[in-house]
């Protein structure tokens, strides 16, 4: 009944190229579903940027995808996702930012109930997360941190365990969390997965790492379910699509992530 | 005569916060000049995008400040400037970016002929450093290194002198140039200057800073005084423009440079 809707694609976008972790997480619950990954190169990074830019962007990217005939949509960004909150009705109910579930995720594992942040700037300064954990968990006490450094150390490659900047400077971005006793660490941006070995070694096996992206994914597998959209069947495809030069996006993603020789298609999401 | 020509202020631009060094430095030799500086910040950075872009960005950018009634326009940005080196038909006469003052100074200041370039990865990918200088200078070698960690390191004032990441980050840069004799660097970033003392400690004294804001400043002043076109009298005013938030260009510029209480406006180039 639903075979047309359930062989659409799941549509991710991100400012640049960190919401493929949340692609990666996706292909490993729902590997027969088709994705369309939008990365707006053109304008990353957005987690430096104001408020009101991000939203512009935001419903952009989400409309761009909307015209590729997704069945549902997730801002695998977590800069994107903090202007969502709240805006429900230009956004919609097929489609998810990384906020809400990575707060649901977090909230449920605390034992505690002292949860740390980690984000860009924007998604900090918004204070959705905050908001938001206290409201499902009102005894919570919740310490954030903007680690603006962490994309540029990511996107240039400074991701092993031993590497030296990157270990000094998350440890003074982590050590004051790690002081007030958390128990849970929200990576609110989907760049972080990628140090988490870092990461973990600072916190300790105490501090539980919520992945903001694989909680996005689970939350779209469940919506999908529900409504019984879910495809069955071969294996998906992934097309990826960003905003500026497609040997720039494939160069930096190999970087990112081992994903091969891909084929990437420039647009216009404006 | 010339008196309402030499009343016009002239114009800076820069992907964001970084031509602010350039800015001090027209105000030191210039300091009855009236300025006007934009900061792309809704776009910024440039130099991890395709060349395609930037120099959409760059005749964008120059129409803002034509628009402003200057009388000379300085892109105080590396990238930006890297697309405009052949493309005169453009971009006119009135009108520099930094690369060829820069590569004018280095030309001069060599002694052994082995001349070292570092900037972003767009403007090391044009290779106009090279060719320019091996076009003024046949016989020099140069030996060029994209930084892309060091325009995140000073936006986020990573730039004392001890700051260990950014020492560590700066050597892996710069011992490969070292080893190679260079006696000159240029700074092909305007952001640069700002780690100045840790580019020199790891350099040692017999290699000379080129800082490319420094250069197109008094390229400017001299293009000025040629045409009669200087103005004396009273002390100049700067006024600030940026595409993105006012008040998030504010908190940059104050953590970059000491410039106080300044006023900035909004506006929109595209």
């Amino acid at each position: 009944m639903n075979a047309d809707l359930n062989s659409r694609p799941i549509g991710i976008f991100d400012s640049g190229i960190g919401g493929l972790t949340a692609v990666c997480e996706l292909r490993k619950i729902l590997p027969c579903e088709d994705i369309i990954y939008l990365g707006d190169t053109a304008r990353v990074p957005y987690g430096t940027r104001s408020r009101e830019t991000v939203l512009k962007y935001t419903v952009q990217d989400f409309e761009f995808l909307k015209r590729q005939n997704v069945k549902f949509s997730i801002a695998a960004c977590g800069t994107a996702s903090s202007t969502m909150v709240g805006e429900s009705r230009l956004f919609g109910e097929s489609c998810t930012g990384v906020i809400e579930p990575a707060v649901a995720a977090a909230v449920e594992k605390t034992e505690n109930q002292r949860i740390g942040v980690i984000a860009t700037s924007a998604s900090i300064r918004s204070g959705w997360y905050e908001r938001l954990i206290r409201a499902a968990l009102p005894s919570a006490s919740v310490f954030s941190k903007a680690c603006p450094m962490f994309v540029p150390l990511v996107e240039n490659g400074y991701t092993a365990r031993d590497c030296a900047p990157t270990v000094e400077i998350a440890k003074e971005y982590l050590l004051p969390l790690k002081r007030e006793g958390i128990d849970v660490l929200i990576l609110g941006c989907t760049h972080y997965p990628l140090l988490s070995e870092i990461i973990a070694d600072i916190l300790g096996s105490g501090v539980a790492l919520i992945s903001s992206g694989a909680e996005a994914a689970r939350f779209a597998k469940n919506a999908l379910a529900e409504k019984g959209l879910l495809r069955q069947g071969r294996e998906g495809k992934v097309k990826f699509f960003c905003t500026d030069s497609p040997e720039l996006f494939r160069e930096s993603a190999a970087h990112f992530l081992d994903i091969g020789g891909i084929e990437v298609e420039r647009c216009s999401v404006e």
